[in-house]
């Protein structure tokens, strides 16, 4: 039995937390059972050693977080859990650095930790590294953060399928985010007829954009996904030092408000007009991806140009894609598919749970 | 330590002992030892207490399987292996039926079994439903065979994440045969000028066909990897009821030679020519693809057409694309890359073994 605890259930805590009720009704069940038995967000938590009931769990906002429940003390919620018996796997939904940097000290107390929180994986380099340190162990505890990049696409364990087995990775490129996907899918296709700040417009409106989307345009969260992947494939990368195409225009970087970028931008529809032309000119269209450069050392988050018949030129909606090119596949192994949302970030969650759970399988046949 | 013995060391195996003997020299053979103790062809065997030698390893043809090696008998061979202490992997590398009726019994015995050979999991129901039963316990011994399908893309790792935590599958279609992709890559897109025979012949010379390419073009080999992946997503289906388009035409069946084949296709070129002409004024492009359609109940093997900004149009090569449409992702998860290939392959089958140690990785700790 691996007992789950999540920490800051939201959306994505919510996803899982129907998917783990009913996985608990499932065939699977039986032979990888997991439970939840610790919930916490900013004002509440409750910690039980026997697991929550179904019934609690799927209405948990009220019947575990409620206005019964203890308040909120992450310590002493940490400390509650350390004192169960058998493995107990934390659940990081927050994307908090704080959080994320008491990981090792959750890790030494023989805690698991699954998480789509990047913090951890992005900062400096010397808390990934303790991270790993602790969790390299074959008895664990374990780390698992699928869901850090592309959500539950299969990117991570197949990097690290990719690594253990002595292939050797040339490159990792990719379009890592789901809102800069869109927007060049959009905007960037022969025959499309839409601004550039419209298509930002449309985006924002449909709820696919940070509420201000300079936190999408300016690049940081792909460049925190291209240090995680990097790190991931044995290079000593970080966003500090990683070069970051900035693509809010210089003169909007320093307005005060969303709305005023958003008024504002129209101005510079021009200039990503030129670009736009320039490329479908040249049978090529414009997409913002992240570079993983193994071999040349040039690790990149840019605007980049690709041909039509290339895979992301003929990327849809807001899904990610991934190419590993690597000494086995020179032609690059492809992931795409949807990099953002509840429910396919709450699976990339509960795969690394199911990884834990069997790798504890042993520990509860001899314990 | 997860100890391994390969039963018909061939190219895949070769290359798979390349790979084995490069990590027992890397870091992560501290934390995830493996060691090859065993290995039998159809005239030779040898089993060793203590794992073979790198030396042995990089040389194994004449240092193990040499003219002073015992004689091949598999059935000793799985019992010495049987009486080591601590676990055992087999990796079957054959395409052998009879070896693959044997998984039951040597799953019995604890032995766990990776295999790149499609028969156990493609041919009657009642064997594939007793290896999944006796190899479902937590505690192993343990089966996988990531490499059945897509040589080491992560496709069967992906279904099974996909159905373990809960997501109902819609279809899964996709190309499967490294063969027929390159044929349909190169014969179906617009501008391209070769006869359809002309481009079997060219795939023939390249060493991308069988030596009979109509064990290719008969979409047998798909029809299996269908029905793998079909049962992994819950069907009870099989090759012997799934409707598969034989693409060989029907007066080339009953020729006798590979030889007598190739003359005579030409005699066809004019209907595939047809077929073509008419996919590309439809803004389309041929390809031969098999389909799992979990919802309609309609899977089968057969030529579609698919229009050109679709990914299957694009593929190059002879590389495999998968589509998995499910209710989490309505707009598919695509996996694509070499489906096949001795390096891909041992890379997929060595994927599996770091599974399997990790899931020992206790029982190494508490024996």
């Amino acid at each position: 039995m691996l007992k789950v605890a999540i920490i800051g259930p939201g959306l994505v805590g919510g996803a899982l937390l129907e998917q783990l009720v009913a996985h608990a009704k499932s065939q699977f069940f039986a032979t990888l059972p997991i439970s939840v038995v610790g919930l916490i967000n900013s004002k509440k938590m409750a910690v039980t050693p026997t697991p929550f009931p179904e019934a609690d769990l799927t209405n948990w906002k009220a019947a575990i977080l409620g206005a019964t429940a203890a308040p909120a003390n992450l310590a002493s919620f940490v400390e509650q859990l350390a004192q169960l018996p058998g493995p107990v796997a934390l659940v990081d939904c927050t994307a908090s650095d704080s959080v994320a940097s008491q990981y090792p000290s959750w890790l030494t107390k023989g805690l698991s930790i699954v998480t789509p929180n990047k913090k951890a994986f992005s900062n400096d380099y010397a808390l990934y590294h303790k991270i790993k340190e602790i969790s390299s162990s074959p008895s664990g505890p374990f780390v698992y953060h699928e869901s850090t990049v592309g959500a539950g696409l299969p990117v991570l364990s197949t990097l690290n399928d990719l690594v253990r087995t002595g292939d050797r990775i040339v490159k990792i490129e990719g379009i890592f985010s789901g809102t800069l996907s869109y927007l060049f899918n959009n905007f960037s296709i022969p025959g499309a007829a839409s601004t550039f700040s419209e298509c930002v417009a449309v985006a924002k409106a449909s709820g696919y954009t940070e509420p201000d989307p300079r936190d999408d345009l300016n690049g940081m969260d792909v460049a925190r996904k291209v240090t995680i992947l990097g790190r991931c494939a044995g290079l000593d990368i970080g966003t500090d030092t990683l070069p970051v195409e900035n693509i809010v225009p210089e003169a909007l970087r320093t307005v005060t408000t969303a709305d005023e970028f958003m008024q504002r931008l129209p101005e510079f529809d021009e200039h990503f007009k030129e670009l736009n032309e320039q490329a479908l000119a040249a049978g090529s269209v414009l997409r913002y991806v992240g570079l993983v450069d193994v071999r040349g050392g040039q690790s990149a988050v840019k605007l980049m140009r690709y041909s039509l018949d290339h895979p992301f030129a003929s990327l849809k909606g807001s899904d990610n894609i991934i190419a590993f090119t690597t000494e086995r596949f020179p032609n690059p192994l492809i992931i795409q598919g949807a990099g953002a949302g509840d429910d396919v970030t709450a699976f990339g969650i509960f795969s690394d749970l199911i990884r834990i759970a069997e790798r504890v399988g042993l520990q509860r046949v001899h314990l």
